[in-house]
Formats: C-alpha cells, sequence, structure tokens
C-alpha cells in the first residue's frame, strides 16, 4: 500500500545483494526506517524486538531469516540449529513456526548446495501467497461494504459509511493489503465513500500509531477514538459495519482478537450493526469449537500498561509511567467473541457464517 | 480518606489564615502538593486548571472561591460579578452553579457587612453536607458488597470479592469517602476482603492516575487493567461486581457516566454480573427521561486522545504524542447506560431499581 504516494510492501528480498528488508514498525508512525536483514541473527531480532509483527509477517521474515541461515551453512546440523533459533524469537507466533517449516519441508530432502535457492523460492512463495491471499480477502469483503453502503441509501446521500475497526489488521500486519483493512483499501479503489473509525487499541496502541498511519498513505478519511467511544458512536448511529481481524477462529465461529474485540462485538449486537472479522483460512482451528473454554490467553507484560511510548517534544520516542510508582497492573492480550456475536466470517475462500456448518462449505 | 497514613480531605478552609487549601489533583499520582486558595482569581483557575476536579468538589470550590471574592469586596455589584466570574470557570459544571447559588442566595439579602461570614458558613456546610452524603452512599453500598460477598462464598473459600470501577468516583472527586468507591471504602473498614480492577479510563486516565492512587493509600488490593480487559475478566468470572459513577441520571435510570460505562455495563449483562451505579440524588435530572435521546454528551478536546500525559525517566511529568503528526481524533466524554442494563441505583438515601416507580419511592 501508499506511503506518500509511493507503494510498499513490509517486505521485500534485494536479490542481487542476498538480503532482505523491512520496514521497521517499532517506530512508527513517528519515524518511517527501513532496516536491511542480512543474517539470520538479524532476523531474530527483527523478529523479536518487533522490528516486524502481524502474524501472517512472522511468518514471511521467520521464512527468509531461514534461507539466510541456510546461506550461511546449509549442512543437516546447521538447519536444525537456525529452526529452533528462529522459531525461539516468538514462541506463541503459530505463523512463524508454519512458515519455518514450510522452508525446512522443502530443502531436507535436498543436496546442501541446492538448499539456499530452494529455500529462497519457497520464501518468496510465501510471501507471493500472502499479498494473494489478502487481495482475496479484500475482495470479497469489498462486497459487504458495497452492499452496507447501497442497502444504507449511503450514496444518495452523498454519505460516507462509517466502519470501526480495532487493532491493526492492514497491510503492515501482512505483507501488502492486510486482512481487516484489505476490504476497506478495494472499496476505497472502488470509489466508495469511506470514513474509518479507528480504535486506539490499548495497551500497544496499534490503531493510533499504525491503522492510523497506514489510513494517511491511502489518503481515507478516519478519525481516531479511544476505546471507550465505540458503543457511544454505535447507540449514536454512526457506525454502518465493524470490520476486524482474527488470529484464531474456532470451528463454530468464535473469534479470539485483540483484548476489547468482545466489548464492540456486543456493543454492535445491541445496535444492530453488522459485525465481520476477516481473516485467513489459516487462522481457523478445526481441533477446538468453545473459544472461550479451549483457547488460553497470553498475558503480556504488566509494563504495556503502566507505560506509554509516543513522540514527546524533541520529536524523540519516549516512554512515560502513568500509573503510581509500583501499581499492579494486569494485560490480558487478547479476548474471545462468541459467534452468537458474529455476523460472518470474510476468508480467502469467500464469506461464511460464524457456524461449523457454513465454515465446512467453505472449506470444501 | 488516608495517603500514606494520614487522613486528608480534598478541600478544607485554614480559619485563622482565612484562606482555603486543595489537593493538587493535576499533578496525582506522581507528584502530592498542596495549594493555598487566597482569593477568588486563585479559587477561579484551580476549578479552571483542574487542579481540582470531581462535580461535588467543583462545587465546594466554586462556594469557598466566593467566600473570598464577597471578603476582597462585600458591594452587591461585586457579587453578581464574582457569581459570573467564578461561574465561567467550568460552564458546564453544574454543581458550579449549584454552590455558587446556594452561597448567593444566602448573603444576597444580608447587610454587606455579615456577607463574608455568612458566605463562609454557608460554604462550610456545602463541605459538610457532601461528606454526610458520601458516608451514607457508602453505608447503603456497602451492603450491597456484603451481600454479594456471602451469596458468592466468598468468605468461606477465602477470596477476595472483584469489583470493577469505571473513572475515578472516588474521594478525590468529592470532599471524602467518594461516591462509586465510598462503598469500598466502607466494606473494607468491615473487614471484608477485596480487590479492585481499575479501568485506566482513557483519555485522561483517571483510574490509573487517581482511582489507583486512592486505593493505594487506603491499603485496598487492586490492579489497574485497559479499558479493553473488562469483558474478558467478566466472560472468566473475574468480576463478582460492577461499581460506577453517574454524573447525570434520568427518571427512568438512564446513567451518564464517564464514556465506556456502557460497554462495560454491555458486558456484565452478558455475563449476569450485578452492575450499580453510585450517585447523589442531586444528578438525578427528573425533567429527562430517555438519556440517550435528551443527554447532550460533551465533546472534549481531541488533543486528549493524541497526547497522553505520564513521568518520564527523569521523574518528571510529560506529555508525549502517541498518533501521527496531524491524525484527526474525537473525545466525546460520556456515554449513557440505558437502564435496562442497570441493575441498580445507590443514593444517600437508600437502594432502588432503575426505573421511575422505585426512583419516586426513594424521592419521597
Amino acid at each position: 500500500m501508499k506511503i506518500s504516494d509511493k507503494h510498499w510492501q513490509t517486505i521485500w528480498y534485494n536479490d542481487g545483494d542476498n538480503y532482505f528488508s523491512v520496514i521497521d514498525q517499532s517506530v512508527l508512525p513517528h519515524k518511517f526506517e527501513i532496516r536491511n536483514i542480512t543474517s539470520s541473527i538479524e532476523a531474530f531480532f527483527a523478529i523479536k524486538n518487533m522490528i516486524v509483527r502481524g502474524a501472517p509477517l512472522i511468518g514471511v521474515t521467520g521464512a527468509y531469516g531461514f534461507a539466510l541461515g541456510i546461506k550461511e551453512n546449509p549442512s543437516d546440523d546447521n538447519l536444525k540449529q537456525t529452526f529452533e533459533y528462529l522459531n525461539s524469537a516468538r514462541p506463541t507466533a503459530v505463523n512463524l513456526n508454519w512458515g519455518l517449516k514450510r522452508v525446512l519441508n522443502k530443502v531436507i530432502t535436498e543436496d546442501p548446495s541446492n538448499r539456499f535457492n530452494k529455500a529462497l523460492l519457497e520464501a518468496k512463495d510465501i510471501e507471493r501467497e500472502d499479498k494473494e491471499m489478502c487481495s482475496k480477502i479484500g475482495e470479497f469483503g469489498k462486497s459487504i461494504i458495497e452492499n452496507i453502503y447501497e442497502k444504507n441509501n449511503l450514496k444518495s446521500r452523498n454519505l460516507p459509511i462509517n466502519i470501526l475497526t480495532h487493532c491493526n489488521a492492514g497491510w503492515l500486519a501482512t505483507v501488502d493489503w492486510g486482512t481487516a483493512l484489505a476490504p476497506i483499501y478495494k472499496a476505497h479503489r472502488a470509489g466508495i465513500n469511506l470514513h474509518i473509525w479507528v480504535d486506539e487499541t490499548r495497551p500497544r496502541n496499534q490503531g493510533a500509531n499504525l491503522t492510523s498511519f497506514e489510513l494517511k498513505g491511502e489518503d481515507i478519511p478516519h478519525t481516531v477514538i479511544t476505546d471507550n467511544a465505540g458503543g457511544y458512536l454505535m447507540q449514536n448511529g454512526e457506525v454502518d459495519l465493524v470490520m476486524v481481524g482474527s488470529d484464531r477462529t474456532t470451528s463454530k465461529g468464535d473469534v479470539c482478537n485483540k483484548i476489547g474485540t468482545y466489548l464492540k462485538a456486543l456493543a454492535a449486537k445491541d445496535n444492530e450493526v453488522p459485525f465481520y472479522a476477516a481473516l485467513p483460512i489459516s487462522t481457523i482451528d478445526w481441533e477446538i469449537s468453545d473459544g472461550l473454554k479451549e483457547i488460553p490467553i497470553e498475558a503480556r507484560s504488566p509494563e504495556e500498561v503502566s507505560f506509554i511510548s509516543g513522540k514527546n517534544n524533541m520529536g524523540q520516542i519516549q516512554k512515560v509511567q502513568i500509573t503510581p510508582d509500583e501499581t499492579k497492573c494486569f494485560n490480558p492480550s487478547f479476548d474471545v467473541t462468541p459467534s452468537n456475536l458474529v455476523t460472518g466470517l470474510i476468508t480467502e475462500k469467500g464469506i461464511c457464517k460464524a457456524n461449523l456448518n457454513s465454515l465446512g462449505e467453505l472449506y470444501k
């Protein structure tokens, strides 16, 4: 997608020089910096230090990092070591493990001299597939936006369709397009008049930092709100549609997404606002049905609550403490939105209802 | 209530020296400083610059400030001017106007030479009445906590009762005790085992800053969470009771309180958690019934969303910007929780259901 009128991806391989580059997301939106990743060690720290974030992007970064590690030493021993090493950068990131395994499976039976080339091709495939998948999610999701735009007579009244989104499920979390934001980008390109309510998404402020940065780059009108404000907006008819991502989806359509998603889903239900989750089929976990009972929720560092990072009056990025000294904080990172609050799921294979039958139909 | 083992009020009059003192709430929790208010001008700026905040406390501050203004010049002309001047410090604060009017009505028919003494007595009455009112709300609310503590068999299981609160409706918003926190203080003194979930309450972080500071001073176990986390906690049985304040309550029991309250009420309903609002009878507006349609919601400065204030690593209070430059923000300050989500109302006259009949019974 665009930043200052130029098209970017979050990650790309530089063929002549054999390294890959990423946008440093740890300093967005206040600084725009590119990091060149020239070794598996640099790839490890890019993931660990959240220079890249977002499940799909972490998967691609892992795959390219693995390829560089194989270039450094293509031996069987090093294959195994580099796999374990990169996999430990963010142990709970399912896509990281998945990306590394895809590369491993591709090269394990190859002669060491061929392994780097094979690994690099596989990493490029993962990158390409991610873009295609997000683009398809975008196309399917666009039809939902178009339908509501039409149904609510917004065009004839010269009004934008107001879409509320939580966290960042945009192109910065993937290679390009994003998941929950892909339909918005596609709709914008199709000439639909849009306005996006951006939940700031405490504690890490991915909405305030990243979603707003993305939408600014694409010139899509948007307004940042506190996570508290969405209910008020829905009560007052200011939201036509809620569109979020999903980190994990159960077989009956429960959606596990960034903490706070559940509260927005409740408000959407209470005010008859359609609530959609956009997700790659790969996030569906067919092994589990009841998300509330079966999905363990990671508690992240309490310091993400007590300290906030932003730009100070010198233009530097700085942390400030908002709680009294020694105050205890608790920081659950995700919550589960039960399927009865979900209007539908948007995937790269199409749109379906949030239930086992409908998901099963899609998967066939 | 206590700060570092010493009892404080938010405001008190120093009789010998004819000035009053307040805790400077604009620098809490990072600094504890007392401001001496020696003139009506200083009182004006204490209110305007939010050195004092909270509707009841603003009312008392206005009354004392008016008394000092009358001491400066007890003439009829100055009475009127000082009234208007102080009333303009925060035009939307209903209690400010109410406190000023009480003083004005008391002194207007007096000889100018008696006016200061009469005004001072009236201000002291307002202060005393506020404390008594909050103490009564605390006693009534304590019985609700006791009942749930018993009903949920928490004592026998050696478990605390978990109470979630939003914003700061504590003693710092009043003279002493508070409204939503008064029952918690009374229950704590009665030996009930408590744990409080404190919503940080974006955008101004009154929970993270002030409620946590209050609870720390009273040695009540508490944990600060993001505003996003309460739904997850309720889904997982970690909340026994939600207790909030109310800035304005309609005749049918709709509660207008800090933005985000509505989302917590939805989650409480969805998870069968009792949801109570604690409020002085004076916040009930008998003229209005449907809060959603009839209560105008003030939009505050967008900079409260885009900038966050906290303590930097030098110990100084500093603002940092969290959104990209020039990002549009919207900052509605309150929302309306419809009465069907409210289990009950706690007032200084007793507890009632959130409906016209029950409120009427109480008022008789």
